[in-house]
């Protein structure tokens, strides 16, 4: 979305945040706050009760990382994981409802909400079913047309925010395997999560480098990413988000939000 | 709240409107949105799933309805009346995320959220509990410093909401007999609620002309009153609003809401 | 499932009931628990909070009605009618989960649950999808191997479930029109549903002494049926059921549950 | 409520075991229920989704642990340890709805529930209060008469359920300091939860020889228990429940459920 510099290659790290519940937690919030330059902050229909959702937009606007709305099905028993059919009417009511509770967290701390990253089971309808990626693009815009909404490059997602006014941006996963035609090998299949640390770094260096990842069958594959998706709901995922940074760091890459936060 | 004209005397009707949940309706909201002059909106935690309050906000916003948000304790099964002991940073994170659920849905509709009035059992702890009222006026300030909250008369909610440095509006009840010290006979005791719409609308156009109710032992109490509570869950209480807004018109007595709108 | 009285016809009406939650009501359960012989009861899923279930569940067993379990996808937002793709190990949990509460108010009131009816969207998908309907299936005959699975005729919903050792039972729906071939017309097809008391009561009569009902193109079509459901959320659901339970009276058919309770 | 043996001293240990929901987890099931002979199993209201449910009775049969109902105001968020103040008639159903939810899993496993424990506010609640201790006993003798009632000694949750027709067990806790009273010194006031795991096994150890605890003030106090409770939702608790385990083991002292299984 915004231009690459010509001097530094840079790049933004997003990563799922504020995903307990209550009681629950899920990963460790602070660590990964020092990791990422955006936070996709659950908002309530799959994680992140209101205290959770403040404490989280607080630990990223106090560091600068960028606030993003990480809506999801209404689904806390699933995780907002299991696909759901619902109606426009209710999705797209149900997407402002989650995007506008956040904002006022965001508000309350001086910061913004910056751009949208549907959840789970809505993630990947809103890749390839139109209806849901026109349910979704259609109620960010209602709220605020100067949203970002981050998704997969050649989603439908992102062309029917497009054509609902928004900017978009695209995304990688560091520690996912790659077709060669440039899609994720499917969870499950072998091959298809990375554990390795230090060669999940070295594949994130090289996509920011020369735009590309080196597919299952060797081949080199052209990747177009502003962000760059970590996990870091368990012990070992925080340690290789951290291995990616350090890297990146150490090469030069500057790490950056994807929308301007100041 | 706002000075009253010298020329013509006005007031504020005010209901709890939106209150349905998915399958199931409450009231006649599109009836009521036609007698009152500001609309109290379920915001999720005890009524009011996402569709249901974009209906209620368009309806309001098409009709110069002021909007404010009825932010109530997390208890869709107990429609937001069971007492519940929430901890000053739930209860504050509650109220933001209801909050800012709404004002998205108004900024769709191109209006604004104005005030804030708690539901059910928040309503009597803030009433009277200064933890709890002051848990919701920081809540709010924080979000927008220019709402209203709305509340009794002498309460500690709208002394807390003003050391919050929010302006405060009070209400007084259409429908519920008063003591002579200006509080409301507790519902359960007999004679609390009225139920005939002819007495009901002359209490109120008595109350707006003088500034006074007779109380049940037949003395005239002061009750300062920005705004008029008016039913609208059952179809007796409907046409009791109507009859109030009826007889105020007759008699000149503007309907306006008590915060600005435009 | 029974067999047919030589002597006199008999059928079993049943109705969806208890669909209430909380502080909202739908239908009208009393005058409903007067004219079916089998109650659908909610399980809390897609409505009826405990006390409803509780208060559904006395009303049932007074009246020597039917109680069988209405148990649905958790999704009390959209009444249970939303697709859901629910893995089959919380599929199975959830349906042990309602069975149990439920049993636990007929146990309270000296009643057993007799029956299992999917609701919504979960009955439609154990219909047709064998993944489905084994899970309701299985879960049930865990819990209770001597329960009826109510569905469609012909539904791998009563397939799964006698694999699973259960007994079944068909359904027929006294307001919807039926296709040559004895499927239900969609819904929102023009003449899908009918309205008409009377030529509704007819056409229970005949299915009941005939086995047939008239399919939307005029020929006869034979309907396997054990039970015709019956709807009661709107006034007029309400009286037209209570014209077919006249109708039925009148010709001698006898109003009976399709499983003992004694 | 068991005679003490003769010959070997004896006591339950109990704990609240599967208060995970959905994707996240709390505790560490597996290795408490190798440590306990009781397991208080939520079921659903303040933790304990359906699936989680079924594990927790799983495991807990399978290994001859004695299942109870760890029933809570339904408060998903605050994980049922704010007060509320639910109506009788809410109460009791809700209490039959969890009981019964989790008779069901029990059934499925070949197993029983065999008793019922309040949890977090509803646990002191009905500890102190009349009429909540009262709708708990009356809600779990409507269902099953059979059922034990677990308490605080000397509390009115257990002369309710005696009053109810239940019998009623004690449980003393592992980790908490004792008054000279006998009574638990509350959480928040300094000394009030031990934290190392010899000094608590010796504890146990002593309370279960001798019946006595040393009190705050170096007394030494009665405490009559049945079972102790002990703690597995860090994995610091779970060490100590082992430890307690260990030593109680090491001494003769059998480890056995203060109610039936077999």
């Amino acid at each position: 979305m915004l231009p690459a510099s010509a001097s530094a290659p840079r790049i933004d790290l997003n990563s799922d945040l504020g995903e307990g519940f209550g009681r629950w937690e899920l990963g460790d919030d602070d660590r990964m706050l020092d990791v990422v330059s955006s936070a996709n902050v659950a908002c309530g229909f799959h994680a992140g009760d209101p205290a959770t959702m403040r404490r989280t937009v607080r630990g990223a606007a106090r560091r600068g990382v960028a606030i993003g709305a990480h809506v999801s099905y209404r689904d806390l028993a699933g995780f907002g994981r299991r696909a759901m059919d619902v109606p426009s009417d209710d999705l797209r009511a149900d997407v402002v409802y989650q995007l506008g509770a956040l904002q006022a967290f965001a508000t309350a701390e001086g910061a913004r909400v910056r751009y949208v990253k549907p959840h789970g089971a809505l993630y990947h309808a809103a890749a390839t079913d139109e209806r849901v990626a026109r349910d979704v693009a259609v109620a960010v815009a209602g709220v605020d047309p100067t949203l970002v909404l981050l998704g997969l490059p050649g989603s439908v997602a992102l062309s029917a925010a497009a054509e609902a006014g928004l900017a978009t941006a695209t995304e990688a996963f560091a520690d996912r395997a790659y077709t060669p035609a440039g899609t994720l090998v499917p969870r499950g299949e072998p091959g298809s999560v990375l554990d390795d640390a230090d060669a999940v770094a070295a594949r994130v260096l090289r996509l920011v480098t020369t735009g590309t990842v080196t597919a299952v069958d060797g081949t080199e594959v052209r990747v177009p990413a502003d962000s760059v998706c970590v996990h870091g709901d368990t012990p070992g995922a925080v340690a290789m988000a951290q291995r990616v940074r350090e890297v990146l760091a150490a090469q030069g890459v500057e790490l950056r939000p994807f929308v301007e936060t100041a």
